[in-house]
């Protein structure tokens, strides 16, 4: 018998599995889309396949869902696929789970012993005519970018000695190469981060291994122009822990941060190690390098994010603590000593950012993201139990914010920003974001805003016939792009 | 822009379209699948595409949606597919509907002037290893049984001439032959029919064309294992009318009945017509010859059926006049007066009914359909505005009606008989039916019945993660039997 999920909060309501592999040709649009929006918007999430081997999970356990909208001629259409990873295609064979814990092998079924256990489920990325489809334990997954099919896992044809490869790579906008690192990089709560430079034709150019002073979830990182920053964060991972059976992840308040700084150019032999007192690090909105200068506006909270990543104190989770604020680590790389500055740019509560994707690792203004507006109601707990009920446009030069509230029993979900043209300034084009209401029947909406305009509400409103689960991260890539690579 | 459709009843609410062609391995299911369960359980039925040209529009003319439920070792998987009609691909290639009023090609664009109408959204029959999409105004259209992939539309090879054909064949179950009509075979508002003999192979071995009366909406017809049933109601067509925008049928309160009696071996010229007062047929149990006595078990109303149908005298669509009753007609075709006689068997609003196929054509006993319980709450109006409460069993030989009632605002589609093996006895197997429960979100489930002890509800509810818009009729193919053909 094909068993039910269970009804905990994991499996239900919002995070109720969609396992939906859907084509809806020409969704239903309310108000007119952009004839400048021609491109997809792809989005990845965890949806699990199956009830939970142990009775319950954790969200960002769920196999890959892979979802696109494909934007011409003021037309959009949809298309949603699993990535067919090891775990996806042995689990299915075997209709029912047989990998245990969120990254915990040793409580797995031991018919998939040493089979590869990343469900590819963090973010789509497309790079060099490959639309790849990432989550940090694993090899990046190649999909067809039309067809959402899986190519296979990516090693760069043999070459990558790296087991993982993270869900955030950086594509150089100027050159088109991408720089990617992948921690854990020898097999489990390994010390060892790998360092990935692929061609603009996707090629691995070159893999450099270092030690990491300690294994960190290192979800997020930072490339500018000229350089690398590796934020580790005292979320840390012990394999004799998981041989217990406990978790992969643990978050210890006594233990520094710490801030690896290395030249693009450089042997990791030259990196520095910055220290700064324990914090959670997310998700990274922008970086650059000015002269000695170096830039890393980032979001940073006191402690680590996750309700379900416990604290090594055993103090309980603390969502004052953990919320997120936009700050900026200022670095002269002159000086002798390693210190740097830490500065708040912005009070609120917000995550999940985009920017103008033609601005990464260089100066720049413009930044998106989610926000909990807490003067608003928040009868609805989203993504990871927050209510994220509002879009923000950050100014960082202007230090202002532009919000749009998305509405009572609404949540929203991470920004996208297309370009309204290729040569556009830096910010003028749209957002896209998902938006889930909870009225009635639960409902999934695509928002197309000005991204100069946010408060002034969504130009159009895409109306997804079902239920989309969350996805967490996704990108635009313009119709040119596309077109040139099949070409 | 991609305009949302109308919120006019036939297109909000329960009637709202889905339109996602979907695949959802492994359906959650409550309670266990019985192991005997192994074969597909299709369906077939209008899924509109796009807005509709004039505005609104009436339920039956949205494009062919086919669906399959694949039950097999206690699991069922599932998908759906649009059938790649003509017209299908001219209203897509055109992102807009092309196509006006039902049935009526005067209201076309005049672009798709002489193309085909047909959306092949009425049944899903299986036959000689093809799965054909079918309705009655046009070809069959085949599908890959497995992929439901559209093969193309079937003219046996360019042989058959009629350019329409029912979607409701009768397969002879001691042959595997299967025998077809098409009215209006010639074209719009034609009083030709075409009666079709495929064999066990499914080759076109005859074709006969004959002249009707009239021009009837003839929906379903009887197949004995001797005689061929023709049963024209007075709802009729008329190609001027149509001409001036008026609609496809009208309801002659005036004009009597005709029901044509023909040997299957005979010629059509032997064809006799017998004539009753003016009643709505509906669909047909089954009917038998029994010796020179025919019986035919169909289901029979005052009025036409349809609230979209207009009365020709003016008179209003009467619900009451319009309920379908079970009926038992019986006729002595050794007298030379065409005279025969008419029985209701049950007063129940029933309709929608399904047999053990192996008994079609056939003296029988246990038969199933949808009722309308006015006991219970009838708070929902399902398809075409009926609130279908009630899955019935009806036992013709001992007259007597077993239920089960599907709960408040919740209402049930056509029932499909499985049999428990290939050599059960009659009426032995599982019953399956579509639901719809309007609580909260709308929600589509499968269950399965005991089809002896419907009373005694469900063993297993199939969860479907989205709605599926109402389909119309299904089949059930045994495993074994599609093992065959692929062999």
């Amino acid at each position: 018998m094909a068993e039910p999920f269970p009804r905990t909060p994991t499996f239900s309501g919002y995070n109720e599995p969609c396992r939906i592999e859907a084509d809806v040709f020409d969704l239903e649009v309310e108000g007119e889309l952009p004839s400048a929006l021609e491109g997809t918007f792809y989005r990845c999430g965890p949806d699990p396949c199956f009830p939970p081997r142990l009775g319950d999970d954790i969200n960002l356990n769920g196999d890959g869902m892979v979802m696109m909208f494909r934007f011409a001629a003021g037309h959009v259409d949809m298309r949603s696929r699993y990535v067919r990873t090891e775990r996806f295609r042995l689990e299915r064979a075997a209709r029912r789970a047989l990998y245990g814990a969120y990254r915990n092998p040793f409580t797995d079924d031991p018919r998939v012993a040493g089979k590869d256990r990343t469900t590819a489920n963090t973010n789509v990325v497309y790079h060099a005519g490959r639309l790849l489809a990432l989550k940090e334990d694993g090899l990046p997954h190649e999909l067809d970018p039309d067809t959402l099919e899986t190519r296979g896992r990516l090693d760069y044809g043999g070459k990558l000695q790296s087991l993982t490869a993270t869900a955030h790579p950086k594509t150089d906008p100027a050159s088109g190469a991408m720089i990617s690192h992948g921690y854990e990089a020898r097999g489990l709560a390994t010390r060892e981060i790998s360092l990935q430079f692929i061609s603009p034709r996707g090629e691995l150019e070159r893999e450099d291994l270092f030690l990491a002073p300690y294994v960190s979830m290192m979800h997020d990182w930072a490339v500018t122009a000229r350089h690398l920053v590796f934020p580790l964060m005292p979320t840390t991972a012990d394999a004799e822990r998981m041989r217990r059976g406990g978790p992969h992840w643990v978050f210890e308040p006594g233990l520094d941060a710490q801030i690896g700084i290395l030249r693009r150019d450089a042997d990791p032999a030259d990196l520095r190690w910055y220290r700064a007192p324990p914090c959670g690090v997310g998700h990274i909105l922008n970086a650059f390098s000015e002269g000695d200068r170096l830039y890393v506006d980032i979001f940073v909270s006191e402690r680590n994010q996750f309700p379900f990543i416990a604290n090594a104190d055993g103090s309980p989770f603390d969502r004052a603590k953990s919320t997120p604020r936009l700050t900026r680590w200022s670095f002269d790389l002159s000086r002798p000593a390693p210190r740097f500055e830490a500065r708040t740019l912005f009070g609120e509560f917000m995550e999940m950012p985009a920017i103008d994707p033609r601005y990464q690792m260089h100066p720049y203004r413009h930044g998106f993201c989610t926000a909990v507006d807490r003067s608003r109601p928040l009868d609805v707990a989203g993504t990871l139990g927050v209510g994220w009920n509002t879009l923000v446009h950050v100014d960082v030069a202007a230090g202002r914010l532009d919000r749009y509230y998305v509405g009572e029993k609404t949540t929203c979900q991470e920004p996208c920003f297309a370009p309204r043209s290729p040569d556009a300034p830096e910010g003028e084009g749209f957002i896209l974001a998902q938006l889930t209401r909870f009225e009635g029947h639960l409902r999934t909406e695509i928002i197309v805003l000005d991204a100069q305009r946010l408060a002034a509400g969504p130009i159009a409103t895409i109306r997804v016939p079902f239920r989309l689960r969350a996805a967490v991260h996704g990108h635009w890539v313009p119709r040119s792009v596309l077109d040139a690579a099949r070409a």
